[in-house]
């Protein structure tokens, strides 16, 4: 029988998912990912002022963000955000529970739910679900691990990278589940690497931190902002390079395949964001500056006029245009030029004449590239999102909390 | 035969409205009003930095914001925006053809036009139109001077207010286009207000920027803010009133009429926002400042997942404190207050048991109400948005430019 892994692949990780009956739908829905002993781990949470309970967990558990852990356990079938004392209580004792069955205590286990907002754990179930995913760590049900973490997600997204870093075969696989803020009611990015590197945490935390700026922190299906998203990292040093600390070549060489990895993932959330049928790319250059670029790439790309007419096949240039003149970033008219598919529809000022044959053949394809050249200076940035279809609506406004 | 009047009920104006063939539909096109002799104008423009050459126009003849006009003229069908230097001339046309059919300079005319982004204006059509609508110009044609201005709007939207002022009957009007960013290509919000009120120029601008601040720009359809954004308002005198001047009590009685007439407009242009069935207020209190509360107020009000629900009718309050969250506006759960319909749903940290068929009744009804009470401050703020439906997504995938 073959098996299919993904978080298991790099050496000293087994993972585990099981039914455990939170989903009224059946399916798989606790995932516990284990290291066979302490691992440097990292960790990047949202951003949201209103967080869940298990994200006020993993801050308290890793308050730098990076340290020495063994495990994480993640619910889905409801987010634990929104229920006060008890989900607090309730996030710390699946910490709690998951650790003791890995030989560990609360302190050395990160905690992800998602799902829906404002109801509280089933807690018989969960304890259940512990007890039964504990018996099946192993390299086997990795997939079940992938299945236990989705919710509408239409398929399991994962990657994994290989490189050689001092002489050894390093391997950084990861898995993810989301696509924005997913149906039903509330959802959240939920993003888990393993790699057999040994990595120092702080050096960890910091090549995360990198990788998720120019990657989940880069897409955007709908704007909202998750109250639960969570991605962590862990290194259990099994594939016996010397440690890596910020600044090394080697840990170049590192931070560059974390970073293809978690870019591929964000790839695959868009690809799967709610309704999606296209994967678009708005590469902003010219920019007075990183960030102002990054600006002006989020203001396309959340734009809901824009989303519609890729969606639509229309060579739609003025709502890109005026997604950039509303934004904060500095944007002048007369330097700016915007490309469809390598096509030059807008240069300084005015809309040029241009093979709307060719324009109109790209946007038939399922990924897009928008290029805006604001020509103000150096700052460049890419965001990935994707078009806005009558789906999207029908996932989130047919159903019902 | 009865007369439908609008902006020339005010004494002192008059306005006319043709079909000059800018729309393929063959409906009207082009507007005129006309001051009957020189009036207090003051002009509100897009915040936009890619703006439309009528917008340009306007910001030269009033660079101030106010000053002495005799009148307006505009266009629907084609919005001259993105036009490059012809656009700038073809505008400053414009301004001259209407003003001389008036007597006037063109320097005392306002320009706007809407429609798709990125075309000439056909100008013999232009010229045509100018030379017909200057012949009817009068008080029985007014209502189609309000179709002229319209595009994809699905209904005239219109307001007037009487009220007396120094012993005078002073009466305001307004029409308005638009409802957010609307379909074809990119639109406009245009709104155009008389009043037969003696008001000074610079007292004029101040009510205006004031009613605009508390209306057009509370409200939200899709969050794309147009490229050709426009509001003017123009003071006859000929009520006979003593002129007034910001600060008296008269001003302030004029004022409160002007922002009522901006405040009926504005709810018309959220009513009949694309693919909207429900209008929907969001009044933030309690945040640590009337800015911040804005910003809380109108990340709801953009919420895609927020609007989703409201057009389901479902009482997800976990989008809502989501979307408060997500904002730059500090948000503090533990102090958070979210009610629909007067209902609490979520108080201090954790959702609460409520009536649902309360809620659920007042969700399916046409206007919305959300309050949510931060608990930080004095600051306060109520958007205005609409539902987010497959409409929506109909008209602005499905067109091609």
């Amino acid at each position: 029988m073959s098996v299919i892994r993904h978080i298991t692949l790099p050496a000293g990780f087994v993972a585990a998912g099981v039914k455990c009956g939170i989903k009224a739908s059946g399916k798989h829905d606790l995932a516990i990912l284990a290291c066979e002993k302490d691992a440097a781990a990292a960790v990047v949470l949202t951003r949201n002022q209103v967080i869940g309970a298990p994200v006020a967990w993993c801050r308290k558990t890793l308050p730098r963000g990076y340290g020495t852990l063994r495990g994480m356990v993640i619910n889905s079938g409801c987010s634990n955000v929104c229920t006060g004392p008890r989900g607090l209580k309730d996030a710390a004792t699946m910490a709690r529970l998951a650790g003791a069955a890995l030989g560990a205590g609360a302190s050395k286990m990160l905690v992800a739910s998602t799902g829906i907002i404002g109801h509280a754990l089933p807690m018989a179930k969960i304890r259940a679900g512990i007890a039964a995913a504990a018996t099946q760590l192993g390299t086997a049900h990795d997939e079940e691990a992938l299945l236990a973490i989705m919710t509408t997600d239409t398929r399991p997204k994962s990657a994994v990278v290989q490189t050689r870093i001092g002489g050894k075969l390093v391997t950084v696989a990861g898995i993810v589940k989301g696509s924005g803020m997913i149906a039903p009611s509330m959802a959240t990015m939920i993003g888990v690497l393993t790699t057999d590197a040994a990595v120092a945490p702080a050096a960890l935390h910091k090549a995360l931190r990198q990788a998720v700026a120019g990657s989940f922190n880069a897409i955007t299906v709908d704007s909202d902002t998750s109250t639960s998203d969570t991605v962590a990292v862990f290194a259990s040093g099994a594939a016996g390079n010397n440690t890596l600390a910020a600044g090394s070549a080697d840990y170049r060489k590192f931070a560059a395949a974390l970073a293809e990895v978690c870019g591929e993932l964000a790839r695959a959330v868009v690809a799967d964001g709610e309704g999606a049928t296209k994967l678009v790319r708005i590469a902003v250059s010219g920019a007075r500056s990183d960030g102002e670029a990054e600006i002006a790439a989020k203001s396309v790309a959340n734009s809901p006029l824009f989303k519609c007419a890729v969606h639509g096949g229309d060579p739609n240039w003025g709502r890109i245009a005026a997604a950039l003149g509303k934004s904060a970033a500095k944007i002048d008219p007369a330097r700016l030029v915007i490309r469809i598919g390598g096509v030059t529809l807008f240069a300084r000022g005015t809309g040029r004449k241009f093979d709307l044959a060719k324009v109109e053949a790209h946007l038939k394809g399922t990924e897009i590239d928008v290029a805006c050249e604001l020509g103000l200076g150096k700052g460049r940035f890419t965001a990935i999102t994707c078009d806005l279809s009558r789906e999207y609506i029908a996932i989130n406004a047919d159903y019902h909390t």
